[in-house]
C-alpha cells in the first residue's frame, strides 16, 4: 500500500507504545506527532475537529494516494490501530478460533487491565499522589486488587505456554505487555508472578523489539 | 463447520445478549446455559475450573467433531465471541481500514460505554440503589457523565450515516446497541440524542432481529 502512517501520541502512554512496538516488530515506518495530555493538548478545538472528536490519543493517521489526490483517515483506539497494522501478518493468526481468542485478550486488556494498571501508573507517576482527588484516592485499593487479579490470570495462563495465545508472539502479547512491563511504576510488586516476568523477558528479546521511550 | 455452540450466560446481561443477537442475525443455532451472577454461580470451583478461570460470563463454548472425538473450546469476552460468530459474514467488513474501524467501536464499547452504562444499569436495576456501597454511590455521577459523553459521541457519529461504520449494520452496532437500548434502565434520558434513537429503531427493524429477554 502506498500510504504514510502518522501516530498522534503522548510518548508516556503505554497505549501509544503498543502501536510503535507493533510497527517496529513488523518493520513498518511510522512517523509520530507528540502531544502533552497533561496540558490538554488533545482537547483543543483543532484536535477535536481534525484528529479525534473523542479528545484522546493514540490516533493512527493513514494518508493514501488515491485517484483524486491524497486521502487521510484517522483511527482511534490503540488496539484497533495495532490491528490495522498487523492484520494479515504473523502477529494475527488466521484460524477463526485463534483470531477470536487473540481478540479476547485485547478486550480483556481494555476492560480489566488498562483501567486499573494504566490508571494507577498515570496517577502515581505523572499526576503525583499528593495531587490526587479524594475520589481518586478512594479508588486506589480497588484498582490495586483488580490489577493484581489481572496479573494473576495472565500468570496462570502463561504457566504452560510461552505466549498468551500459544507458541508464538501475537498482538495479544503486545497489547498486554505495554502496561505490564512498567507495572512497578504503578506500585505493583511482580515477585509472585514468575511466568509473567519470564514472558516480559521473552518479549524484550524478540528480534525488532523497541523499548518504551 | 460441524460444531455445536453453547452460550454460558445470564439473560439479564447485555454482554450475553450481544452474542445472541449476532447469532440470530446470522441464523446460527445457539444453545444456552443460564447462571445467576447475583448468586455467584460463575464463581464456583466447577465454573472456574471448566468454563472460565476469570469467573465471568458470557463464555461461548464451541464443541467440534475431530478425528479423535469431540473437542470443546471456550471463548470468554462478549466481543470476541461475537467476532468468532461473525468473522467472514456481512457483519464484518473485509476492507482492512473498515475492519479496524469496526474494532475501534468495539474497544470503545468495552472501555468507555460498558463500564459506565452497564454498571449503572446493574446497580440501579438489579442490585438496587438502597443496597449500594458508599463507594458505588460516589462513583455514580462520574459514570453518569461518562455514559452521557459516550452517547453524545455516538449521536454525533450517527448524524450523517445510518450505522456506526457507514451504510450497513456491523458488529460495532450490535456491540453498542446491547446496553444503549436499555439505557433508561440505567437512568439515562435519551431525549437529546435523536440520531441514537433513530439508530435504535433501525436496528430493531433488521430482519432476524431478536429482542433482549
Amino acid at each position: 500500500m502506498a500510504e504514510r502512517l502518522t501516530l498522534h501520541e503522548d510518548p508516556r502512554s503505554g497505549n501509544c507504545y503498543k502501536i510503535k512496538l507493533t510497527a517496529a516488530l513488523l518493520g513498518q515506518p511510522l512517523q509520530t506527532r507528540q502531544y502533552d495530555i497533561l496540558k490538554g493538548e488533545t482537547r483543543t478545538p483543532d484536535f477535536l475537529g481534525a484528529i479525534n472528536s473523542n479528545g484522546r490519543i493514540p490516533v493512527l493517521q493513514i494518508v493514501g494516494d488515491e485517484a483524486g489526490g491524497k486521502s487521510a483517515r484517522f483511527l482511534p483506539e490503540s488496539n484497533a490501530a495495532c490491528w490495522y497494522l498487523a492484520a494479515g501478518s504473523h502477529l494475527v493468526p488466521g484460524d477463526p478460533f485463534e483470531q477470536a481468542n487473540l481478540l479476547r485478550w485485547m478486550f480483556f486488556e481494555q476492560y480489566q487491565h488498562e483501567p486499573n494498571i494504566a490508571t494507577l501508573r498515570f496517577w502515581l507517576r505523572f499526576v503525583g499522589e499528593r495531587n490526587l482527588s479524594d475520589e481518586q484516592r478512594m479508588l486506589m485499593p480497588g484498582k490495586r486488587a483488580a490489577g493484581e487479579a489481572a496479573f494473576a490470570l495472565m500468570d496462570q495462563e502463561l504457566a504452560d505456554k510461552p505466549y498468551l495465545c500459544g507458541h508464538s508472539l501475537t498482538l495479544a502479547d503486545i497489547a498486554l505487555f505495554a502496561y505490564t512491563h512498567v507495572a512497578h511504576e504503578a506500585g505493583f510488586e511482580m515477585g509472585d508472578f514468575a511466568h509473567l516476568r519470564e514472558w516480559i523477558d521473552r518479549i524484550e528479546q524478540t528480534p525488532g523489539f523497541t523499548p518504551m521511550s
